[in-house]
């Protein structure tokens, strides 16, 4: 199930790069399960990757190869990401894996070891088969293709779940110069960002230097890919890119950063906003507002507490105004001094709560006309502050279940 | 659904304990849904509340009226409690409804109207049907007796989608007395302590002063209702009440309170987890061993985040041996600089994961048979330091789904 539709935007050619998918039998006969995608020389690459303790060994290779890259001033020059199989909770054996997958792509390519970042996404657990992924290199390699369709092929060869590819583009203009950002993401459960448990890769043709682009990727980030749940589970492989090819003749520089500032978080927002309405199992897209805040954190505290409530994600699923479990996860949030006859709390355009409960006025019809939509938007305001945070959910349905109980993900 | 059998257990008698059933209305027609508990003169009450800040109105209530009975040194002579309605979420009307509540109980049986304590549990954010409620009061209050089988008939009284009454009794020697505690329970879902989401209700004849009482409230709390998790929700109706009517011939004093101490926890382990064995569409009965932390907060934050974890949820329900999702979930709890490789699980007698990885020799089939049972323990040993935990958890099914998406609850 998915909420919506969303057909794969058009996207744009960014020049010099390059993408190839194919289908190497690591997820399952006839699906495009391993990509590969070429950066032009020079290209500046931020990331940021998951905090979960146990963090897969691509992950941890990914980081060490960014590191001597940045050490010796060189650039990543490919990106290999495969589905089917995380490579997570594989031990020693997991980071020789890695490394001989990145170690054959770059001879296949002529790159050093180090140019190649390896993404893996799927079963925990399992050792990588690594015969079928090295074998599966040079048709991928073959396959790179600057044009972009290539976009749609690599969204779709990164898919777990999720019922389908994933991508954003924005096009904007820098003084005289327009900029592009190509994003392709992919993520359906296990989805609780920090960082948000999927992978993204953005691309924009600008050139913007490497402290600059750290700094938009994890503002982006903390905006969209940390801002969304499905499950409250965060995933051991996650990650998410930004690379700037410098192709482009737009520089994108601190004292300008406005314009490509708003184009990244949009490019990022719809990506994460992508990954909710492909939930597993999900009937409901949820927009979750919280306002009048003391501070982001405690914003982020209530709307998390509510967005992870089973009971309030199965009236969800019900479409059941059940507003006293919205209320009940509200009052369970880890907010000091909370002085619950100040919250107010709207479903849609609907008002819910006040003073400490049911607001004057609602009734059971204004409220299930809301939740019968498929996109909702809960609004609690704290009357506490200022601060403010949004985050996006699903519900808690059957398919859920069934997915998660009948697939060894 | 429920995991395993559970006959109500023999309660003895206790002196001067009265408690008393009726069919109200309140819930539904031809279900007992209204409780009294008498109480002798001079029994100590300790009581522990839900800390979820939007707490309902008889929460409110019971402790102005326990408060008020400790300044005048006045016992409480009776506990009021209805299923079918939690009185939370309704504001001003709901404490005055409350408090109406007790004034009616208090004048039929000829006491203050601060010695009765209320309780509700059900539906959140509707009024309490006062008119069926006042009108059930004469024949609760007639109905009250003595002998054991009341204490089944109450602990049918106060369920809500519970599928059986749940009862704990113990009889113990102090010095040349004999010391009884009898104790019922409720909850099944929306159950993640803080207090316990539950109503809890533990009465024994040993005379016991009130700090002593209060304290061993607490400890026991913390080890059994604070222990378990079905959900995450906490309630805004949570109460557990420990009363000790000194009707007996024991006396428990600070000197020798360890034989009371070992039964008081036996008594409410056993509650807190006949709540979990019933919790919504459990099929599992789930034992979480924490071992090796260096606190025992540490250890609640593992154990409660793998208890928590959908995806591990839904393995069980599935008897996956999906130990990927446990990994995942343990590295994702917020545990200062978690060296992973030190991390150690078992799956009942069978070693899962070591080094960072799947333990060298498991085999899927030995993790098969073992989440193939009713009743799993997952052992997780920190390599930290001597501290421990153990919470009581259940799984995630499509009746969990059902259950909550059908019933407005």
């Amino acid at each position: 199930m998915a909420v919506g539709n969303a057909d794969f935007p058009d996207m744009p050619p960014l020049q010099g790069v390059r993408l190839g998918t194919t289908m190497a039998g690591i997820k399952k006969a006839g699906r495009r399960d391993l990509v590969v995608i070429e950066l032009p020389d020079n290209a500046k690459v931020a990331a940021v990757f998951t905090r979960n303790a146990f963090c897969a060994a691509p992950v941890t290779v990914a980081r060490e190869h960014l590191a001597a890259c940045q050490a010796t001033s060189k650039a990543p020059r490919y990106l290999l990401i495969n589905t089917g199989n995380a490579n997570a909770g594989t031990g020693e054996t997991g980071l020789c894996d890695a490394r001989a997958s990145c170690a054959e792509l770059a001879r296949l390519a002529g790159v050093a070891s180090e140019s190649v970042l390896p993404f893996s996404t799927g079963v925990i657990g399992e050792p990588l088969p690594m015969e079928r992924l090295l074998a599966g290199l040079p048709a991928a390699l073959d396959a790179c293709d600057s044009a972009g369709a290539a976009w749609q092929l690599a969204g779709e060869g990164i898919l777990t779940t999720d019922t389908r590819p994933k991508g954003a583009s924005q096009t904007v203009a820098i003084g005289e110069h327009q900029v592009t950002i190509n994003g392709i993401t992919k993520g359906s459960g296990m989805i609780k960002p920090n960082m948000a448990t999927m992978l993204g890769f953005v691309v924009t043709d600008a050139a913007i230097e490497q402290p600059l682009l750290e700094q938009l990727l994890k503002e982006a980030v903390d905006r969209s890919f940390n801002c969304i749940t499905v499950d409250s589970d965060t995933s051991t492989n996650d990650a998410c890119l930004l690379v700037a090819t410098g192709t482009g003749a737009a520089v994108v520089t601190e004292e300008q950063v406005a314009v490509f500032r708003n184009a990244l978080q949009r490019v990022m927002t719809e990506l994460a906003q992508a990954i909710i309405r492909d939930a597993e199992g999900a009937t409901k897209f949820v927009t979750l507002q919280v306002t009048n805040a003391a501070s982001r954190e405690e914003a982020l505290e209530v709307a998390f507490t509510v967005a992870h409530s089973p009971l309030v994600k199965t009236a969800l699923y019900a479409s059941d105004a059940n507003w006293g479990r919205i209320l009940a996860a509200v009052g369970r949030a880890e907010v000091s001094n909370f002085d619950v006859s100040r919250v107010v709390i709207n479903l849609g355009n609907v008002h819910l709560v006040e003073n400490g409960g049911r607001a004057e006025g609602y009734t059971e019809a204004a409220g299930s006309e809301v939740m019968a939509r498929d996109e909702i938007t809960i609004h609690i305001g704290l009357g506490r502050g200022e601060e403010a945070a949004t985050v996006w959910t699903s519900d808690l349905s059957h398919d859920y279940v069934s997915i998660n109980a009948d697939y060894r993900s």
